[in-house]
């Protein structure tokens, strides 16, 4: 059952590790077959180097698991309700990624304040609000995936366009149009923290890029003017 | 004589170097067998790639070796100190990792900042006060554990549910329930150290999370209710 | 046709991910033939371990494709002016190395603050003014190499002597007299602006070093008196 | 001539690459022999993968070249008045090793901040004063060299309780005794300016340890009561 499927979110998961995201079991990646609205997960607390393809997990986006022997991913109704909000996005990715977790402390978004940012976010990567104590007390996973989407729709950001956020105090989770995308947002976002973390040490005045210039990149990579790559 | 236990202590020795822990041998890890009350322990000032099990030193718990060709590490009677006051912990780290070391340099603790500490660390991780004079001239290893325990007392935290301290001006002492779980929390220590100093620099401000969310993630992965993992 | 550059801006264009100065497809390596004013350069979007000498592109100094099935770099127009403007040089190299990407982003030049820099580039290594809008608009990759040699005309900065820039709130470009030296200088680059950021967290006052230091340092190893190497 | 002696200052140039102190050729190691006072250094700007035993330097107090083919680095002039000045020891180190070098940029000593520091340097690790323009015009190498004397001579710091030093907005120098044990004592500079700076960055009050502590951990390592190790 979605044998290609949970082979990318296999690989997806691996990649963690390969780029330097996660430590021991401190992340997970997903994707979802939007056709039969089934989402393929990481097992819960499994090491990276004890993982294979058949040992991923699917559930429903009940949160039911459909097939497995495993538990999935203790941040699966996360996951899910970004797919149920997020109509455009086919994967999803969680990190505890130090740079990324470190404006997550902070309680302050990501400034779009420079071109590697505007290649891949065309803003601000937004942090939520802090979860409240009855957020927090009943269905805990399930309302932070509701703190995110109340953080897009809120502030009216067009997930496709800012495919990334932080929970406060927690760290990032990033979406794509594939799991691998979803990691590839994941790696990007972790180097804006760092890149922009030290830009905003030399200078915090006009940290923010030029509206111009944020299109310019933005739109060079996607939509129908894009004209980056092949 | 505890085989096993020093091929257990043998491998979390080895796997400081290997999480970039350790530089050339600042670092140690001990093991206890509580039924004998035998300290296991790396000896004094060896290269980790001449380290073996069969080198790893047997200590009572007033010092004396029991078996073993070498000296024990010169912070043995920390160690000891710390098994005879945490009756359930099993293992015991030390090491020089940077990021802990500028928290205990710094003199201050490590503030429960974020769900990646409060996933093991169920609170602020404490700085000791500063060694006297006199603990330092007489028994200095010794008083050092010993200074760790009255910071625990005064402060009436629990060791089970703060594995691990900075010792003011010197670096960090984690500790579990084996060797390698003590390894574990020596390198969570160190990345929530990385992680919490960069949202330091980036806000002050409210630097400590909200207790609810503290309680959820130490909870929902210690105690009775915990849901994390298989 | 030009297998012998072809193979250099290769071989340098592997080298970026090697130094650690990549991530993905985020730089690119050219180089010149002089006499019949041919640059070679990187395909577009391609990923480092798919590329060979013989996936190189060729193009003229109007930017048309005479050689290449594929599309060349979309910073090749950047590229072309800075080999336009600037005589000497025989390679150019674009990445978003973090640490350089901190100053431009910061929108602030890295001072010549040491001997490692002296070594290298003989002065402060500039940031460009931030780019117009109508500069973004028209030609943009065309306008970001114009604003590098208008950042050095009006400061009379010699580019043999300082082979590299920062694109306000974009990244490090530099060049050299060849391509792997240019590359050799993004890597000096980076280095400087790792040091500097620390020095001028350290102390901000006087971080500009005595002329006469960097009149020794660059000069032992360039120009007419150079004493450095064999 | 001198076979044992080459090859271990080979062996410690090789291990600057090793340890990450240096990029592309940003580094010495040098030795001596005291009973003929000749000293074996490396090449100038030779790449490190090019090295071998037998191209290592052999020059007299002097600086006259008494066998090898190649040129002796250019730092070469600078280690002789170490070994002509500092009697005891065997081997000196000059990297540009990042966070030594930050700390020189600044012009700032490191602080003798915690027992790391202390467990191999007996105090604060000084900076040079600035070279005059005289010190810099003539014999630039050789007065590096007589700087770094005069600093310890100032400040009656003894060199074989503080084995290194920066030079002002230059760079890290060690010595010890021997090649390696120079080798050893420029990592730990490194790691101790790290921790330092970010010490130093979480709180400036009281930066220094109190005397007993560095007292304690210099001594259990050095000297006559030394009971560290085997």
């Amino acid at each position: 059952m979605l044998e290609t499927l949970k082979q990318k979110v296999y690989e997806a998961n691996m990649s963690l590790p390969k780029y330097g995201l996660v430590v021991f079991t401190w992340g997970n990646v997903s994707g979802i077959d939007r056709e039969n609205n089934l989402v393929v997960i990481k097992p819960s607390g499994v090491d990276y180097d004890e993982l294979s393809a058949d040992k991923m997990v699917v559930v429903d986006l009940d949160g039911n698991i459909v097939e497995g022997d495993l538990k999935p991913s203790s941040d699966t109704a996360t996951h899910i309700e970004l797919y149920k909000a997020f109509k455009d996005i086919k994967g999803v990715v969680h990190t505890h990624s130090p740079w990324a977790v470190s404006f997550a402390q902070a309680g302050i978004d990501i400034p779009a304040a420079g071109t590697t940012h505007a290649d891949y976010f065309y803003g601000d990567i937004p942090v939520t609000s802090p979860m409240t104590s009855s957020e927090i007390e009943t269905d805990y996973e399930k309302q932070t995936g509701l703190v995110i989407v109340k953080a897009f729709d809120e502030r009216t950001i067009d997930p496709n366009q800012i495919p990334g956020v932080l929970v406060n105090d927690h760290g990032p989770f990033t979406w794509g149009t594939s799991p691998s995308n979803a990691v590839h947002n994941s790696v990007v976002l972790e180097q804006v923290a760092q890149m922009t973390y030290h830009g905003l040490m030399l200078s915090n005045r006009n940290s923010r890029m030029d509206q111009e210039l944020l299109d310019k990149h933005y739109l060079r990579k996607h939509g129908k003017a894009a004209y980056y790559g092949q």
